[in-house]
């Protein structure tokens, strides 16, 4: 085998030479982050020099300007779509991942309701975090692999439109992303900026609301962490030209009461029909209100916040996911029958040990348990079970009694609902008295926006 | 194009997780650091995840342990010769590389005459800096490509003997050495280290002196960067139970007065007639001095050197050296008649601007001017002219008169010829007065070492 550092060469710039260049702590051009981007897309810069590069990257971070660069390259590595024709403003929202968090599949249509379009390209659950793909997945029928004149069309029938990442938008992202995944070159807040904020951009968006999610199932396990990566993204945005809002927002629990794609797509049904847990939607309605207020449909967060609680209320918001389940092909009667969506053939409940107040729950255990059911994955090529997971009945303050039921397990497989249960056990912590509440939206940024 | 995190794995390690471990700050273990060496010598793990480890390793440094444990496994990766049958001892001496750095042709012969057996595996130059390889390539017919088993004979004849690295020897060092050579990745003590000295003890030593430049032509420009990458390799191979010493000596200014491959065999040629210029001279005999202290030939260096000094006045050293020259079938005429060495068909003067002393000479200048007459490589794959290079008649300290020849040129082709003038002109530093001298050998590591 031999190398040659000239081999990436296009006659302005050397890999070797900007590699050195962030090893030692400079700052790189644009020119030659759009030269490594454009390169290794076009398979002109060998991976071993792109991965030497992220790991100088990672430990000796990158300047704003960089990470602006770096996502400007990955984003126009591939089609961005011009929503310029379309007669209001473009409005999405990006969560950091968390465990039972569905707000997606609410605020779609929420906001779409209100005639803002939502053009939303999401990902697949990995790890203890779900994913939006998998969950509208588990509706008979939805189709999340459309083409993007076919997401077009639906955005404009219907205001809102919910896809996975096509190979035309930010390629150069996915495999970053891939070269990343098995280089330990994932935990960088600036390559994680990146690669979000350049997949986002594709959409053709105007302004975009970050859910920054912080806590125990949270990939940012710290408060000022979070906040770190939710400023480096709104500055990216903002740096693009975009409108860009982040919500830091508590991720130490499960978000709502269910947690698996069917059982997520049965609270969704739940929330849009006025219903579902409090915290589910005190958090969709904040989301929708910043996403309506950026989308310039209300004068202030508070009318917009309203606004959205009306949606709801008259089943607008309701009536609207019906549409967009219909256009992507999903079964309808699902909405008013959730029993036609799929089930766990057995249940099992976890019990607790004693007396006292659930002092916290291990959100990242939860979601493994969720995984080890089969409703999540290991590997990016698992397959996933729509039917199983998990409905809490006790969330962090509630009062229980010793052989009151915390959680109940809803499994096809005997084996792996042990597993799960043994988790769940450990993830309800119970306590004499309970904990201080936790605030569930703890900071917006930049701070010098009204809330 | 995809990747997978388990591509490399064998059941007990995983190198992602080898790699965050680096990354993060933590030692890594032996056995994890075989593992790397071992899977990427055997194509099990792929180069972008050990160039990514590279680069951590560069910034995160690595302890004395993983450097020995790093250089053991490249040792181990190939053939160690064993020349434990050899009745004396086996001694060797690395360079880290200078201007005009012919010692090794000098102390090969000169160290063999006194009973010591030389088995020197060398390398090829690259950069403004010249190898010993080519150097003795520059005498007709000289081979330096013979089997393992050859140089095993011609060393049991002679005494010593002198060939490039085989694929038998450190096949891990090649692989990693072309790797970082891309990566931007060359430039750690550590990783010099373990190239280093993984190499040199599969020569089957029992000693090794260290000659560590420092100063305007070395590789390591300070003489604190010098002095711990020479403590790093004398722990090193004193941890692999071998006698190691270091000398830190000077590279401000070319070593001699010529430079190129075919003059610097003259000047070894004069030097072991017992002429040729004094820090050439003096650099050998200390040099030599060690090695025969540690080859058990003298009870001190003292001793040695005066030793040493004895076998060039009778013209010891210099029938060794044609012995070996002979045995490695090269023109052993060329001793006595240099003359028949290559030489080039020109020559110019650089000379002196004005009335002064000689206050410094940039010595990467000078061997940069020496690439560009042809005489060293810019790229691994470039041939070189034996016969061009450059004769120094002023060295720093030295009174000149304007207009009087600083250096003259040997040159094969009239471009080239301009380029290196011009960059001998600046190389050259003209002051009112002569600079303060500079020690030759400024230090011995460990200093605990009679000197």
């Amino acid at each position: 085998m031999s190398y040659s550092a000239d081999l990436a060469g296009d006659g302005t710039f050397r890999a070797i030479d900007v590699i050195r260049k962030k090893r030692d702590g400079h700052e790189i051009s644009r020119a030659e982050i759009e030269f490594l981007v454009k390169g290794y897309t076009l398979g002109q810069i060998p991976d071993y020099q792109i991965s030497a590069w992220l790991m100088a990257a990672l430990l000796k971070g990158l300047t704003r300007a960089e990470t602006a660069a770096l996502t400007d390259a990955m984003l126009h590595s591939g089609e961005v779509l011009d929503l310029s024709e379309f007669p209001a403003a473009k409005i999405d929202k990006h969560s950091t991942g968390g465990v039972g968090d569905k707000t997606s599949l609410i605020l779609a249509p929420l906001v779409a309701a209100a005639g803002i379009y939502v053009p939303m390209i999401s990902g697949r659950g990995l790890g203890h975090t779900g994913g939006t793909l998998d969950k509208l997945e588990a509706i008979p029928g939805f189709n999340v692999t459309i083409s993007l004149s076919r997401f077009r069309e639906i955005l404009r029938a219907c205001g809102c439109a919910m896809i996975g990442q096509t190979a035309e938008i930010a390629p150069a992202d996915r495999l970053f992303y891939s070269l990343r995944d098995v280089t330990a070159t994932v935990e960088s807040p600036f390559l994680i900026c990146a690669s979000i904020m350049s997949k986002k951009l594709a959409e053709g968006i105007d302004g975009l609301v970050l859910d920054v999610k912080t806590g125990s199932g949270a990939f940012m396990k710290t408060e000022e962490d979070a906040a770190s990566l939710a400023e480096l993204m709104v500055e990216t945005g903002q740096r693009m030209g975009k409108k860009v809002i982040a919500l830091l927002t508590d991720m130490d629990q499960p978000l709502g009461l269910r947690i698996g794609n069917a059982l997520e797509v049965e609270e969704v049904i739940h929330i849009l029909h006025g219903a579902g847990p409090d915290d589910l939607r005190e958090l969709s309605l904040e989301l929708a209100a910043w996403m309506l207020y950026l989308g310039g449909r209300s004068a202030s967060v508070r009318d917009a916040k309203k606004l959205a609680a009306e949606l709801i209320r008259s089943r607008q918001a309701l009536e609207k996911f019906r549409q967009l389940v219909e256009l992507q092909g999903g079964d309808v009667a699902c909405i008013d029958e959730p029993s036609r969506l799929p089930r766990a053939k057995f249940s099992l409940e976890v019990k607790s040990p004693r007396d006292g107040f659930v002092s916290a729950i291990q959100s990242e255990d939860v979601g493994t348990a969720c995984v080890v059911l089969g409703g999540g994955r290991e590997k990016k090529e698992d397959s996933v079970d729509p039917a199983v997971g998990i409905i809490l009945h006790k969330k962090v303050g509630d009062r229980v009694d010793g052989g009151e039921s915390l959680c109940t397990v809803m499994y096809n497989s005997t084996a792996s609902a042990a597993r799960a249960k043994a988790l769940l056990e450990c993830s309800y912590q119970i306590a004499d008295s309970a904990p201080a509440p936790r605030k569930l939206i703890q900071r917006i940024i930049p701070d010098t926006q009204q809330s």
